[in-house]
């Protein structure tokens, strides 16, 4: 990803770019990871069991896509919007992590996308603290 | 839209429906209405002085799109996830629903638009009274 | 939705928006019904035979709500992309529609679903025709 | 990204995953510089001459975007479906690409989304091939 590129030859670039960086490319690698984990659930044996997950994954994969969409943008933002968006995101992550941890035993992808999903939480945190 | 009826033949449908389909009628509407006030924005005369109006509508549609998605699912889903993005997208809409309508006078985009974004912070209040 | 408004306002608005506002509309709606149709099959008992039907349902939303966002933008398109968009569109539409009829019996959802998909993809036909 | 190690641990993995990872990953890059130029753009002194840029910007990212999240699916597709999306995903690269480099010395995130896109253009036109 050329995030950090991007973010820096913007006219108006905020002063919180590494968290900001870093928090944008867990939303596109959380979205992708959270798209994949949820088709392979559908695709497994076990399917009738993994519901919860394959919901958990579909909602984490759209609030991280937007997320990260939303934050490359740069241009006067509304602030409260911002904050909440990132909120809503860090909550789809936990529930999706905890949901895709609890069946990293059974199936690769859901240990994979547990990481994902601890990761972009963890990077959703460090941006709110950076952008108070 | 046949929200409604989509809403009705899922096999666990949610109690508090009329609701929900009111708040995923007004999302998707308020996507499309915020996508083309964007665009027309853009398109406009005065198109430096409506930089923050084109960046609420943006982030807006965003988040209507994607809260409309996600609550046209019903199958075990994480409360506080679903919770913190209609907050979210409550937040984007009030952010651009006070832009769009501080430039009613001059464009009729922002005069219509300014009433979905009010429509569907609205929806998205009732639903998060709803969902309690 | 206020499509037709929202594309009369816009300062450099298009010859055809007849059929524009008509297949924005159907893009948005079967945006809907494939969301709600992909996650009532995840509920069903016979998932397990469902899988292709929730994988069409998914990637024709996909494809609609970004064709619904993409031709509610008026200013200076490419129009070579818009073309392949609205043909990708109703191919998953076609794909989408093909599958969930297949299925009307069983499931009150295919059945709206299947309508939805055969309406949005003669609306592509027809703004493709338009836009000739 | 862990798009090669997601695609590997689905049940039902391609045989063309190399192209497939590559395209995937070439889309979600994609869609973050096209987000971020179309607002960079905005913010731009001579945003009044940048339109058409923004335009393309905006609809190579929604394109990129919902590319590589059909895309991070392998269970049961619409070959058609596939094939359609990523030729108009492919077109708009060209589109966006063609009209970013032609503003490369004037803006650094012009310089970086043209070879952005030219990348993701290419990895579509790699992946079409890998698919026949």
């Amino acid at each position: 990803m050329k995030t950090q590129q991007m973010l820096r030859s913007h006219p108006s670039a905020v002063s919180y770019h590494d968290a900001l960086a870093k928090c944008i490319d867990a939303c596109f690698e959380c979205a992708q990871c959270c798209t994949a984990c949820a088709d392979a659930c559908l695709a497994s044996d076990m399917v009738e069991q993994m519901r919860h997950c394959i919901r958990t994954d579909q909602d984490c994969a759209d609030l991280c896509g937007v997320t990260g969409r939303v934050l490359s943008r740069q241009t006067e933002p509304d602030a409260a919007t911002l904050r909440s968006l990132v909120e809503a995101c860090r909550a789809a992550c936990h529930a999706c992590g905890k949901s895709c941890r609890s069946h990293a035993d059974q199936h690769e992808h859901c240990r994979i996308c547990g990481d994902c999903c601890k990761a972009c939480e963890e990077a959703c945190e460090t941006l709110l603290t950076a952008m108070d």
